[in-house]
């Protein structure tokens, strides 16, 4: 068999909650929940526990006689370590012939009785954060369908939910796209992705190719974003799927209220001028024709009001439709770019 | 001890030149033997090889006695396969204390016979292709010490060659600086570095920060870039490798008759003025001050006049002075460089 150069996941999931008691940590199984019920079959909760995805309770049993694929982790309680009276279920979902799929930093093959009960019955140990072998290094050549790319000033500025959100929005306006996971939530959300931080420098942009492959002329690709090109850590990461994407359209993610580069606050953020500018400057590389299509903004930390004013002076600044997507949806985003990119 | 977060290799080396006949394979050790003839203690050669590197022949005995830290695997003849009849020099040395430094495409530790006989005598098998663990994420704190940091319109047009004749003329000038390696050949020759192409991601500025760390104010760290920010398969790498050096200074690379990038023929090169430019408009992002010093450019293919003519007319469009280090040195760089950063 030829070796896989994405992650897929089998569908649909059992959301392992356990007895977590701090919806926070659950954030990923909300999401999954919102974004794609169709992929969750139910929860496995054990007694007494507080946060409920509103989805079925199930047994591992239960689960596997609904056709459940996966036993999904999306997070752990405490320093993303598993507790100790989780893993006799997680066994048990091995044994049963569940595919083990978790997002936290360790490998699951180095639990030997967890690897052990995978052998027996068939199920894979998935770890999202581990990048497919074999990608190829980005070859740059053009590639028929169209793709947009969420960037963003900042990381952690709402690149992946901007992303789920203009998808949505294409959906509802009847077009035919797909939402391509670069993060470990991203990719349980997808059912397939590859984790483009994780990868090898030099297979970044072949990474980015291989996940936003040729597609039909009229078909989009909406590509999660990853760091930012402003970002003193990461900016080798976003220029690298900037290119390897090839990127029609950038959907642009900021904070209304952020000013300075998270965690790295001695780095002040771009501003909206600058951040559309040098994105454009790059992406052109390889793809000429890349505009800007929008911008998306958090804007929770603003009243209502100034949040009005803001994305009302933001347009008239930049001349491009600027929403928030959790008020707004991308309803207008999605509108502008089917003035930009007319299908007939 | 904690993890080294660069490699480091024992010298004086005895390099492996086997039964090579093709001179172009022995270009790591030719290189070696050019720019730092004081790592080299002597060349390991089999009965009739027509490859002289012109330092002194040493059996393994031989070479220990005289204090040598490592054998050296350069090259290998064909496709990157070390021949078998290498091998009984290479388990020899490592059995006698040797460590093997090897620059091809796979581990020495794969090799069962190998990695016994560096187990018994405590030799260490150094794969220069495999980055260090724990290198840390970039941080983009602001650190003393100068830095010149080469890039290029393209990959394999110079970088490596333009930083060593730099440091050279450093050196000649009384300046006091450091050749930083980020490949394999580079590694080799400063006896220490960071595969920075192998690095993984999310770790590119972070290796670049390790890589050229905080330094007396009067130090010139001479980075070896990578890549291309122009190249559609390895921008990203050469994007972090310039925000983690957080260069004060650019030295350009550029091939006078190249038009097209080696191998992915698809893609013009950059005009030089737009190559300075958006170098310079990335790389302010970690240093605001710094500026472009000088072009590098191989002219090996243009005739003696017309090379004049062609370096004459660049650096009237670019006001910078422009060399070709294999004819010229880079003497008129550093006279720049000293105008431009005085240390009084």
């Amino acid at each position: 068999m030829a070796q896989l150069t994405r992650i897929k996941l089998k569908a649909p999931y059992l959301i392992l909650i356990g007895d977590l008691a701090d919806p926070t940590y659950a954030k990923t199984g909300f999401g999954i929940v919102h974004w794609r019920p169709e992929l969750v079959v139910g929860q496995l909760r054990f007694a007494g526990c507080k946060i409920d995805l509103g989805v079925p309770d199930l047994t591992v049993t239960e689960a596997v006689a609904a056709g459940a694929g996966s036993l999904l982790i999306g997070v752990a309680p405490i320093g993303g370590v598993v507790p100790d009276n989780w893993w006799k279920a997680i066994i048990e979902a091995a044994g049963a012939g569940l595919d083990i799929v978790c997002g936290l930093h360790f490998r699951l093959s180095d639990v030997p009785e967890l690897a052990d009960a995978a052998a027996i019955s068939g199920a894979r140990l998935i770890d999202v954060r581990k990048p497919p072998a074999k990608l190829p290094v980005g070859t740059g050549l053009r590639r028929p369908g169209k793709r947009v790319l969420t960037v963003g000033t900042d990381c952690a500025i709402g690149k992946k939910y901007s992303a789920l959100a203009l998808h949505e929005a294409m959906r509802q306006a009847g077009m035919n796209s797909t939402f391509r996971a670069t993060g470990q939530t991203g990719i349980m959300l997808a059912g397939e992705g590859i984790p483009i931080d994780a990868v090898v420098a030099d297979f970044i942009s072949g990474a980015a190719e291989t996940l936003s492959p040729a597609n039909d002329e009229k078909h989009w690709d909406v590509i999660e974003g990853q760091g930012s090109l402003f970002h003193p850590g990461y900016s080798g990461v976003s220029l690298g799927l900037l290119h390897g994407s090839q990127a029609d359209a950038l959907l642009l993610c900021h904070d209304a209220t952020r000013t300075n580069i998270s965690g790295w606050e001695h780095y002040t953020l771009p501003s909206i001028g600058d951040a559309i500018d040098q994105h454009i400057a790059m992406a052109r590389r390889t793809n000429p024709e890349v505009c800007c299509v929008g911008i998306s903004v958090n804007t929770s930390t603003l009243p209502p009001q100034t949040r009005l004013d803001y994305l009302h002076q933001l347009q008239l600044e930049t001349g491009l439709p600027c929403v928030d997507p959790m008020v707004d949806g991308c309803g207008a985003i999605v509108e502008h770019i089917k003035q930009l990119f007319p299908e007939d």
